[in-house]
């Protein structure tokens, strides 16, 4: 077969700062996805546009090119509005677990269709993975049932959307491409678009434990997004939210399942419930349904009871003992004072190596292992007392965990307030 | 077997602007040609050097790591010095043919490892397999005897040389990383340092014909060159040539064969005599031996005596017909006046279409096939006599290199003058 284009004029169009013309971008999604362009070219393509950047037109047709070598799923048959809500990913960032129920106890469908963890940061499937008898894979026709029925759904993306993507993201992780702002966009947004949510929320994280660490990088990724997103008819928004230090107190799976129950018992860390109600407040607005108000129905138990269907639809059982992790050991403050930080890529590293996550895509993770936190930023310590908790089945574990915890806190006279949301695009 | 170092870190290391240290640069280059390093992360790591470039530091141990892949050739039981020349390739460029047996009979050893051509540029080995009978293969120890008995050998470069170049040169060629001075430097410097010269002079041309299309570009190749040569023992020196207009007026096979005959006979075009007598200069006084005159001895008829010896010990006749085109055909000059240009990159496409070059390594090579030159930029013109003369075994290509040549010519009042030899840089 006679190609369109030739790759090599492609790569080198992007290294000297040119632009690519509609059909450029979409042969070069397509070719790439059928084998026709070799991951070696297309990693080269993919560091150029780390140096080049992609222009606004380019970008939108590359996110569409990855949509278009997939399926796109279809909730117009329902009869609820559906939102949906992304997080870059952070630590202790267990707010898809109460928002979800929520959200649909509040009457919006949330087909939240979630990863697994890869490094420091966990995954949400993981978390509820914790839950015995809990499923993740469902059928397209069991989430749309389960929309209907329950309003809530977490599940796992099918390998059909956005294939484009799925090749493309494994290559970046290999070759140093992926900390490129309109890839990181065109991959969410092709993934959540494809998804065929009608609004959707963006949670973009800044701070040691985020993928951005800058401020401003992460308003510039997401206002691409929210771009991204409007262009293709999608009502999005995005929050700018703070991940310095961890969500919550607990960073681990069936740790965090535990805080999220608490969240939706009307308990939990003020963090976490800030979060899950500004979420919720955002993704209802966005799907036309403000007139909820969600710290009303959190407090009024709907959204437990919304999240114990959604566990039951799932196979999971809602009032099951959760994994206890086999071994623990504390670390004790070394003196008095006010915790001043509590680094969260420290923290998150630290359940990594107890066990919460795993280095390859193919790892087991451990339901139980994590890290359990007893004081947060601002909040005054004395000597001697428990101040971080590791649990793990693997006892060996502990010595790197608390290695990586070694200059994870600070404790002084007094904290800097840091907001947990610092900015809103819309 | 676990790696001293991640390659994912030291992509992201150069993609940030950082620098490797020693022991990261022989890995990076062990590793790749061991295959421990994936095509796909060289590709992007080599985009990277490409945006960032290599410190002299880091350039110098690449070199030294890529001449550490393969053997090293020594010359050193030879009975004269050695010297070596190298072209960083451009259209009628056929110097070596008597440059190689020039400055053998000045006393002074010329190994000269050849490649092939590929697109518009020709390759020395092409030109003499126009010799019925030559051939372009020798064992090490052939090549030290006719060195010894002979004084120049012209032949292929074994595999052995810096394999780490072969393998990363034909990535770069698919990736759209050709275009990086400190690649192209270290690609062409490992390989002439393996060879084990005493000497080198670097031709390296700049314009439509060449690679570098900038003087500027053209310089700081042959800086970083020389700067590698002569840090790794070896006497370095550049001459910058212009290759606006091709040299000579043969570009083809044969064509060039019989032009380079020509001035080894004493006659020939003023270009190609003066650029094959500097270089020769430059070689002699590299390799100590400057009580020769170059010019005297082609004129004397010994640089003859030992191209007929060098053709002679490969297998070819030296008195053998050289192989003529089935079809020629004609372009006249549209007007009178002074031809004020020649484009050398246009005749070196039409060269190749007629079927002197290849598209692809495995392609075949006409003998025959080229492009001959009535006229060089600076001689006066009339209506209707013939400019140009096309070669080819095959006329059905005619149509195509007349479009490469369409534009390739003016025709003015004056040309201005352009001196074969811009910059020396020793």
């Amino acid at each position: 077969m006679t190609e369109p284009f030739d790759t090599v004029d492609l790569i080198r169009t992007k290294r000297d700062g040119g632009t690519f013309a509609d059909a450029e971008v979409d042969w070069l999604i397509e070719a790439y996805t059928r084998g026709a362009i070799a991951e070696e070219q297309m990693s080269a393509l993919a560091m150029a546009i780390f140096f080049r950047g992609l222009s606004a037109p380019e970008l939108s047709r590359w996110t569409a090119a990855m949509i278009g070598t997939g399926e796109r799923l279809d909730f117009s048959s329902l009869s609820r509005p559906t939102a949906d809500k992304h997080s870059t990913g952070g630590v202790g960032d267990k707010i898809t677990l109460p928002l979800a129920p929520l959200v649909a106890a509040c009457g919006v469908a949330v087909p939240q269709l979630s990863g697994r963890g890869l490094g420091h940061t966990g995954g949400t499937l993981d978390k509820l993975e914790a839950i015995p008898g809990w499923r993740a894979k469902l059928s397209n026709e069991e989430m749309l049932r389960q929309l209907e029925d329950v309003g809530a759904v977490i599940c796992a993306a099918g390998s059909g959307l956005a294939p484009a993507d799925a090749k493309l993201y494994a290559l970046r992780d290999v070759t140093g491409t992926v900390e490129s702002i309109p890839l990181i966009a065109s991959s969410i947004m092709s993934k959540k678009i494809a998804e065929g949510t009608g609004a959707l929320v963006l949670d973009v994280k800044v701070g040691s434990g985020a993928f951005m660490k800058q401020p401003d990088d992460a308003r510039t990724l997401a206002r691409t997004m929210v771009e991204l997103g409007t262009a293709a008819g999608v009502r999005t928004v995005a929050l700018v939210t703070d991940m310095a230090t961890p969500l919550g107190l607990t960073a681990g799976n069936g740790l965090e399942v535990a805080e999220s129950v608490e969240v939706l018992a009307g308990g939990g860390p003020a963090d976490v419930i800030e979060l899950t109600v500004a979420l919720a407040r955002e993704m209802l607005t966005a799907a036309g349904r403000d007139d909820h108000d969600p710290a009303e129905v959190l407090a009024s138990g709907r959204a437990m009871d919304a999240w114990r269907s959604m566990i039951i639809a799932q196979g999971g059982d809602p009032d099951a003992d959760l994994p206890v992790a086999k071994e623990t050991e504390v670390i004790t403050a070394p003196s008095d004072g006010v915790l001043t930080t509590l680094d969260a890529y420290a923290v998150g590293v630290a359940a990594w190596r107890l066990g919460a996550g795993r280095a390859r895509k193919e790892d087991p993770v451990q339901a139980a292992a994590g890290v359990q936190l007893h004081a947060k930023p601002g909040d005054p310590v004395r000597a001697g007392q428990p101040l971080i908790t590791l649990h793990t089945d693997t006892p060996e574990r502990f010595d790197r965990a608390k290695e990586a915890l070694a200059d994870a806190f600070g404790i002084g006279a007094e904290a800097a307030e840091r907001p947990v949301i610092i900015d809103r695009i819309g």
